[in-house]
């Protein structure tokens, strides 16, 4: 049972930790910091929140489990002040989506201040949508939630953070920070890469053809809408793993276009049949 | 009213147009033709056809309205035995995902007996299942339908396939043959040509990074499932088209990768801003 939760950032994410955990009851008090007091009414009123705040030192100073909940660039500049003001023992993680960034951040903090531990995390829960109005106590049921630990990291405090994410529902892995960073770069970042492309490609050179979009180009690119703050951040943290994807990706899509280019009947029904026995196993 | 309909390839498109012209009502028998006669046993027995073979002459032969069902090269080969089995009179359309190949093929079948008439179809109502076991009386229903006339296309002929679509609830779009398949190049194939990438880059470049697919990657992927031999068939009958809109999809990636480079923030902003307002409007 955490005594005292903070949740720095109450959006999609941190405010699905709020609801989640007072759901399942994993935490006694739970207080919500943000910039803007009135966005945080919303989940003071319907008892996600039992205390809400614009001060952060205030929001963190007696809090025993602390999560960051704003996007990561945000985070790592949060970090500072909350180690500041964090009690002695305090537990902090995050929700953000490269992992590489804070936990050195924590790695430098914790050298002034080795009281305070930190513990990275990334619940794969996002959404294109985001704010508090999309949060849901059920966010993290079944999601998979990658928990990032350095081979400093105290084992007490590892053990707290996937303990809460699993009480929260979730099925909880651990990475290390620049393994999760290329892999998210790959399954998340990427995807998200080639849907923007695609949009501004027809948009840009075929854009009558927008008219008979159809389930397929409009599943392909859902997540063409998502946030640009959040991710202008993602793709600035993570440049150096995003663009090696987006080379694997050409590498791929030069591939197939060749034996398109060629005709190669045989050679593209073996491709499409590979690819498809993959995607066929993600379910 | 039709009296005789004839469906020659009773798969998801065929065995759907079977399903929704007897649920609702439009054709007085519907005859289906296949490859292999266990195969149309199912459709036989659930009432949407009246009578199948295998001969695909017979199954013509008395009809008024006939529908190519299978896929765009197959029907391409097919269109010749169909003509000369057809009826004086008889109009004959597809669902195939190409046009100018079929309908240019109609063209000079038509100057050898002109008194059968093609007109070219392409319902935007696909799957990456295929068969028999997911048509669906509804698959049509506010679906598009995208007609294809030329200059020389018999008005009567067209005004009734027009009808045919709209009588199984689909909203009608007419398009030149070349129009159709540069559009649909943009708005079908490219996706598929991406999402097919997308799978191999991350299968081949960063396999471990599969099993955190959430669901952005799953819906962005989802196509990647289609068809083998459908697929094969479509890209290379449509190949100009798919290498011009691959070609300008790698334009639209490499300005979004070169903002990403150069850590630009304000500009990828604004970039994923303007795609993502492209993007809401598809809804």
């Amino acid at each position: 049972m955490i005594e005292r939760l903070a949740i720095v950032g109450v959006g999609l994410l941190g405010g699905s930790v709020a609801k989640a955990a007072r759901a399942r009851g994993i935490a006694r008090r739970i207080v919500g910091v943000g910039r803007d007091l009135a966005r945080l009414d919303p989940a003071l009123r319907d008892g996600a929140l039992d205390h809400a705040t614009t001060d952060v030192a205030a929001g963190v100073a007696a809090a025993d489990h602390i999560v960051l909940g704003a996007p990561a660039l945000a985070n790592e500049v949060l970090l500072a002040r909350v180690w500041q003001a964090a009690p002695v023992g305090a537990v902090i993680t995050d929700v953000g989506s490269t992992k590489r960034g804070i936990v050195a951040a924590a790695a430098r903090l914790a050298a002034g201040r080795p009281d305070v531990r930190f513990v990275g995390s990334h619940p794969m829960a996002g959404s294109e949508q985001s704010g508090y109005r999309v949060a849901r106590a059920d966010l993290f049921d079944g999601a998979t939630v990658v928990v990032t630990p350095t081979e400093v990291t105290d084992a007490q405090a590892v053990k707290g953070v996937i303990e809460f994410w699993a009480a929260l529902g979730a099925q909880v892995v651990t990475l290390e920070p620049d393994t999760h960073d290329r892999a998210v770069a790959a399954i998340s970042h990427l995807p998200h890469m080639v849907a923007w492309a695609l949009v501004d490609a027809v948009a840009r050179f075929e854009p009558d053809a927008l008219a008979l979009a159809a389930r397929g180009f409009k599943d392909t690119t859902r997540i063409a809408a998502a946030d640009p703050d959040m991710w202008r951040e993602v793709l600035v943290g993570n440049r150096e793993a995003v663009q090696a994807s987006v080379a694997a990706f050409r590498r791929a899509l030069d591939d197939l276009e060749a034996l398109v280019a060629a005709g190669d009947g045989p050679a593209l029904t073996a491709l499409l049949g590979r690819v498809k026995a993959v995607r066929e196993r993600l379910a």
